[in-house]
């Protein structure tokens, strides 16, 4: 009964009639728990049973469908769950890190009791994408999911774009806003995007979750250099969360990344998320939508629990995990220096004859090849005599890049920290 | 048993396993019908019966599925999905026409037998919008649905932009790719995408589909002048569909478009499709995928025939068009001439004393405030003294507009027809 909690009360209890004629019967929420039972929520209780905990009303409530709004992957949460399940109640969740660390265990069990495990909300909110994965695409097999999975770094890395602020004044912005929290860590390094990348890799791909083996980079070191070097060459940064699909196993990988300006993911501003998902026989497929907040996150848990009254009582065929939990396999990961793809780097370097040749060297010397280098002065920016280079390079191995930035690097000519941000770009 | 049929068959076949642990049963083709048996459709039909037509196929086979990829409103596609469904056999469809024209009828007998009638391949290809009407957004109340719902306009107007060819040109250019029919009336007037209007219209807003009562203006007149000073002024031309409750009853139109630049669906190229739901919980969602293609058409048919694999034999809950079919309410038409919205008019004048003052007092005459006024000559594209007015109107009426632009015609500075161009913004 937080604020998910208490729009979906409100929005049951106020389309209670269309609710009964779409799903064929009525729905009532009939037992609820909240820490506080006195507190004004704007929604008549009566005739609602309350209940001590989470665990308690899934224990012992008269329900067929238990919905957990609480958050966390561990304590009441996650005890409630399994008290559910295991009398073989529907579950219907919201909460990414439950799933993200116990998803298969708490799938197996679902399994096992014919109940059904429902959490479109838990991975881009309002977007349907746990449907699009487990239900739509059923038959295709997935090559790349990838997606702007974070309001937060999303609204920050767009208003330092579009206002040319830094990225410490947007995030202050994004505090003030509700946008961010007051300990951003979790968002803004990525985090979050990880707990929503591992479940959909899950569905994706049918291999056990493996939400600790991820490849993080956040946005705290993106400055508004690189967003204004980007948009010179055509692109815009995003934190992307990516799964992929390669020849030596599955990458699971959340960083800044590079997406062509006239791809339609580049146009996602703001708090809102998209999702692309490639397959082989529908193509690619992506949903935008509002990532979170109380009502687009109310809407998804209502379509769950919709869902659940739209199906028949008895033993559910339609796997938790889109493969049934017993049949994932082994998190097969790929090593991050095997990825492949575009980079762009840039470096700022003193300015000595030289310099650039050495750096092109570098590059060719690991077989990197340019698609473009360009070298400016950065005066503007600072007083000494600093050049930056900046280098796109074609398609390219990983473990590559990182040799030639490592050779840069002990040539003695680098000023501070070079970038390196990975691009993305659609299917063609 | 055509391009989608053989398709579909392929996947069946090839993915059978995978198919039978994920659906919870195997999915086996075990009867077919097509015009010629003998043409080699590069799949096995061993074990597969054949049929002497589709009704017949539908009446005798022994099966739980009944597939119709014929496509037409009548004939042997609605005889054949009549028949299926008074067995009380499931029915998977990518029949628009035969949905816009009896889909309420179907959804009716289907109801009554307690049978499932999927078409998710019936509206946008492979973009899984009937899912998210029908399913995720139960419980919303959904204001708008718009989009872009036919591939070869999309192609043609994309190309005259990138690449400043003439409407003609790029209609041949699409024939030549196999884009556009041999008669392409049937997409570039409209009506392929009014049919799939209809569709959506029935599923957002609960009433009886009403595919004749669509408000229908093709692509054929678009210039590239019209494409250039859209683009100069922040918006690019698509042909929608938009289907918008007011105040007044439902809109249904289909039309050439302004949208701004910057928005998602402006970025939606070439024959991809793109839709747009506007509801008061979720807030908006846009789906953007292949419209089209032999593979994205059996990939939601796929995903309609699993959904039937994994429910549960008996009568079903979900209604067919969102709604019971029994409980769909009379189209309460909005006159267009009630249409809101801003407007985009481009005039041919001669060039004449007081000619721009007489345009502004029209506009005025008739309530209507001006975004932007612009007055350009056009002695490039003419030798004769012409002048190009374009105005961009603040929300108005349509009827105002219409008056507007009657008042200016009688005028008798006029060289040509008035193009008059409406536009779709995103919600804010």
């Amino acid at each position: 009964m937080g604020t998910v909690g208490a729009s979906l009360v409100r929005i049951i209890q106020s389309r209670a009639n269309e609710l009964a004629v779409t799903c064929g019967r009525p729905i009532k929420i009939v037992a609820v728990t909240a820490r506080d039972r006195t507190k004004d929520r704007g929604i008549d209780l009566t005739d609602i049973e309350w209940f001590g905990g989470p665990v308690d009303l899934a224990q012992k409530a008269d329900i067929d469908v238990f919905v957990e709004l609480i958050g966390g992957s561990e304590g009441a949460a996650n005890a409630a769950v399994r008290a559910a399940l295991a009398r073989g109640l529907h579950v219907v969740t919201a909460n990414k890190a439950l799933l993200a660390y116990h998803g298969v265990e708490l799938a197996e069990i679902a399994e096992e009791k014919g109940a059904l495990l429902n959490f479109e909300a838990a991975v881009a909110g309002g977007i349907p994408v746990i449907k699009a994965l487990r239900e739509s695409l059923t038959g295709n097999t997935i090559s790349r999911v990838y997606g702007i999975m974070n309001g937060t770094c999303n609204y920050i890395l767009t208003r330092m774009e579009k206002e040319g602020l830094s990225f410490a004044d947007c995030l202050k912005e994004a505090q003030r806003l509700g946008y961010a929290e007051a300990d951003p860590a979790f968002d803004i390094e990525g985090n979050d995007t990880a707990h929503k990348l591992a479940i959909l890799t899950t569905l994706a791909f049918g291999n056990r979750i493996a939400a600790d083996d991820i490849y993080l980079e956040g946005i705290t070191n993106i400055s508004i250099e690189d967003i204004r070097a980007a948009a010179d060459l055509g692109y815009r940064i995003k934190l992307l969360g990516v799964a992929q699909r390669t020849e030596t196993g599955i990458e699971q990988r959340v960083h800044p990344t590079m997406v062509p300006l006239d791809s339609v993911i580049a146009q996602v501003d703001g708090v809102t998320n998209a999702v692309a998902i490639e397959s082989d026989i529908l193509g690619e497929l992506l949903m935008v939508g509002p990532g979170a907040g109380g009502n687009a996150t109310a809407s998804s848990v209502l379509g769950d629990i919709a869902d659940i009254a739209k199906s028949q009582p008895g033993a559910q065929r339609v796997p938790v995990l889109g493969h049934p939990a017993k049949a994932l396999e082994p998190y097969r990961k790929a090593q991050m220096q095997s990825h492949e793809g575009g980079y762009f780097i840039r470096l700022t370097v003193l300015d000595r004859t030289g310099v650039f040749a050495s750096v092109a060297t570098r590059m060719a010397e690991n077989n990197i090849s340019l698609e473009s280098i360009v070298q400016r002065s950065t005066q503007h920016l600072s007083p000494s005599h600093h050049q930056t280079i900046i280098l796109v390079t074609h398609a390219t191995m990983e473990d590559s890049v990182r040799k030639a930035v490592a050779a840069i690097k002990n040539e003695g000519y680098l000023v501070g920290e070079p970038q390196v941000i990975r691009i993305e770009r659609p299917k063609e």
